[in-house]
């Protein structure tokens, strides 16, 4: 049951009062609000929502904030605004369910780029939000060939309780696959099977995790000042506090480590603003775990994907007693297989997997056992090159198409995963995003990424995820792209 | 809106008339007809039924038929029957669509059996610790047909970024399945996917986990005397305290209830002494949740394995808005399938979804769907009811070797599930435990389970888990049991 405005805004006052900062973070803040308050249903379909300037009013937020989060969920297919009959709350989106939430809290941080944001939402026709592969390349004949084999040849045991550490078969040709595609140098009994990347941060940093009742890390935990803002929701809600590394053209500014109690970073790729970190910083950081008796954690997220040269070796492989490193499959093919892995210092093993509980209580094990032939198979391996290339293909295209109908927009990361990010001139960054909207374009600003803590300098830009779209779809939405960059070109300069 | 008993009565006779075939099926009729008159609000509250004679006479059936009937109702909580005052209809059903929640509550938890140790030990020959099936029974061929369909027939979105309530085709199997199987009355919106028991208790008590940044649920939460030390280690790692009910021989003394924040019950077979709950106190604990203005975590581990009577259905159809069921395919598949679900009230759905994440993070989304088509095609009824003839014969086999044996052993909690418990002469327990590790036979004394806290008088006895061996290795097992048994008896008189 969905409640009136007068009443919501009530709360979402009060509340928001408390968590306003910043001019940023009070715009993210009030959308994230008002989205959660919309998919929720709290604010029903068809609810108008009053004038910028009332809100503004109630809120204690200049009218230009309420102005802008409107038209941000406008273009994310939230709310719909129509000349004479102001702000709605747009039409299909659809509570989860009819439920009263009396005492639901109003505000909640904003969703992540990730998001499951209205993904089908009529509005955005062409989805570029970075973080998944194409849905339409999963390879399904190989996928089920190799569950079959596995399926068929599986001992009874695997049927059983499970070892909380992964199936054998899949940590050792995981040991092996590493190994050759990213240099990591570990044994199968190092690597730990999770459900992925967010799951081997919370078996690390929750509270309990550790045998002797408390964390196997704890923070501070340094970052890098532009990240998934996921990862430090999920850092926040465990109690740990993220400090922001500034970046350069070297990537992530390791020399101002002091006192934190382990570092996050992307080594091979800096996401989202692309680079790889430098060959003396990767030395830098390693040598400073050492001396602070710490640990990397490396999220080795698209390292796979490398176009114009030579892949970039995991860090884990400077020192595999400093590094932890940790991958997945959600990007090689599909998050919908929700396996991981770790690769871990020894020291560390014992405590993870007691942290992760005293059987498989996590991971597929199904599915461990089909991915372990995947790879045996040399399967996993194809299906790698063959996305490697269609995905390098799209870069290209993404690349000469701005070339020729954006030529102000600067394309940087481009040399390696699944998305690029379009550099802007100053300021111009909000209105390109509502511009993309209006052209049917879902697409994350760089302001989405940045830590909030950060004193680096803004940088205005998008996020492509140019992986995506389905391949049929990839020219429309690349034709979508250019007529809003154009048009924020214009306006921009 | 309510009517009176004759002219329900009327109509429910000329609609039995009309289904009733064969006498099971008559029973069945009858009770699923005055069961759904109770839900539906069509008999009110209080309503007094017609004796034995008159409906018997009424519909055309046996009088027993109809004394089944009220049995039935009563153990499930929707009828009461009092000496001389005949069978009414019980005063706390409500029916779904007039629920009200005037303040969503502090909120609750719940366990359930598994087993830990040295499984691979070589020492050990014959595994009877409780908590797995039959890991050599899992239907490979029914499974991977349906992984196959489901595979195949998937639209592309299935391999993006997913929703973390898990695939709609499998919300969907599952309400209609728990329906039918279980009685309990949900619709797919309110159930969300989970890896597993132990998933769902953490996303009800993490730290962090409600949008607010608290818990969705917080302790003290009342549990049984006796039950699985994982589940409480895994709230105590949260900081739940866990506060036991004693047990007497009509299930947990819910009388006992205080101002604990929430409690968690295994209603339909106590894990793992083995008595369902009596109806009075199903009723009583929901009562204490309103009251509370909290509510009832119903593990539902084992509901489908039912011997020698009628299912308990499940205590959720008491009242939706105040149970939480969780259930999970580890005993009735395997735990290989880390899938899992809760079935919510409303209140708790968006906050569950909340504390999950923004995406599909821990469930193979391909599992979900395979398990959908195994249970939509009739393949997973057409294993449970193999599993239930296959592990009720291992009971009776189970039971005439202990009486052929080991007279003295009193065998317990066998009415249901997957384990029995022999109780033993106080003070033997633990010599009858390492008796049985010397004839090579893995079990767990009922120490293992008690709670550190309660004060109700310790009974010995051994936990036997007769579904974990392979069929072909059940009657070594049991001969090495019985030999286990006969020695510990003679000590133990």
């Amino acid at each position: 049951m969905a409640e009136s405005w007068v009443n919501y805004a009530e709360r979402i006052g009060s509340d928001l009062h408390l968590e306003l900062s910043g001019p940023g973070s009070r715009r993210a803040a009030l959308i994230g609000a008002l989205r959660d308050a919309v998919r929720s249903g709290r604010l029903a379909p068809g609810t108008r929502l009053p004038p910028y300037r009332s809100l503004a009013a109630d809120l204690g937020v200049a009218r230009n904030t309420v102005a802008d989060a409107y038209a941000e969920l406008v273009a994310e297919g939230w709310l719909t605004a129509r000349q004479g009959s102001g702000t709605r709350v747009a039409e299909r989106t659809r509570p989860l369910s009819t439920a009263v939430h009396p005492k639901a809290p109003a505000a909640t941080p904003a969703p992540h780029p990730r998001a499951r944001g209205p993904r089908r939402s009529p509005a955005i026709r062409h989805d570029l939000r970075q973080g998944t592969p194409d849905a339409s390349s999963f390879p399904r004949s190989a996928w089920l060939a190799s569950y079959r084999r596995a399926l068929s040849q599986a001992p009874n045991e695997v049927f059983g309780p499970g070892d909380p550490a992964g199936r054998p078969e899949l940590r050792a040709a995981l040991a092996a696959y590493l190994a050759r595609a990213r240099g990591v140098r570990t044994e199968p009994d190092r690597i730990v099977v999770c459900s992925g990347f967010a799951h081997a941060l919370r078996l690390l940093f929750k509270g309990g995790g550790g045998r002797g009742g408390g964390q196997i890390l704890r923070g501070p935990l340094a970052v890098e000042a532009y990240g998934l803002p996921f990862h430090r929701d999920l850092l926040a809600a465990e109690g740990v506090r993220t400090v922001p590394l500034p970046l350069d053209e070297h990537g992530a500014r390791v020399d101002r480590l002091g006192r934190e109690r382990a570092v996050l970073l992307t080594p091979a790729h800096q996401f989202p603003t692309g680079g790889p970190l430098h060959a003396e910083r990767r030395a830098a950081v390693v040598d400073w775990a050492r001396a602070r008796g710490t640990v990397v954690l490396e999220d080795d997220y698209d390292g796979e994907f490398r176009y114009d040269r030579r892949p970039v070796g995991a860090l884990q492989s400077l020192d595999p007693e400093r590094v932890i490193l940790i991958g997945s499959v959600s990007k090689s093919l599909s998050p919908a297989v929700r396996l991981g892995w770790m690769v871990l210092p020894e020291r560390y093993v014992a405590d993870v997997l007691a942290a992760k509980g005293e059987r498989e209580a996590w991971a597929s094990v199904l599915d461990q056992l089909a991915l372990a032939d995947l790879i045996v198979s040399g399967s996993y391996d194809r299906h790698v090159r063959r996305m490697r290339q269609r995905y390098r293909g799209r870069r290209d295209r993404l690349v000469a198409a701005l070339a020729e109908r954006a030529p102000h927009v600067e394309v940087s990361g481009v040399a390696a995963g699944l998305h690029a990010v379009l550099r802007l001139p100053p300021g111009t960054e909000r209105s390109a995003v509502g511009d993309a909207g209006r052209q049917g374009v879902a697409l994350d600003g760089l302001a989405e990424f940045r830590h909030p803590d950060t004193d680096m300098p803004a940088h205005d830009g998008l996020v492509v995820g140019y992986a995506t779209p389905p391949e049929h779809a990839y020219g429309a939405a690349l034709e979508a792209l250019c007529a809003a960059l154009v048009s924020s070109g214009t306006r921009g300069s």
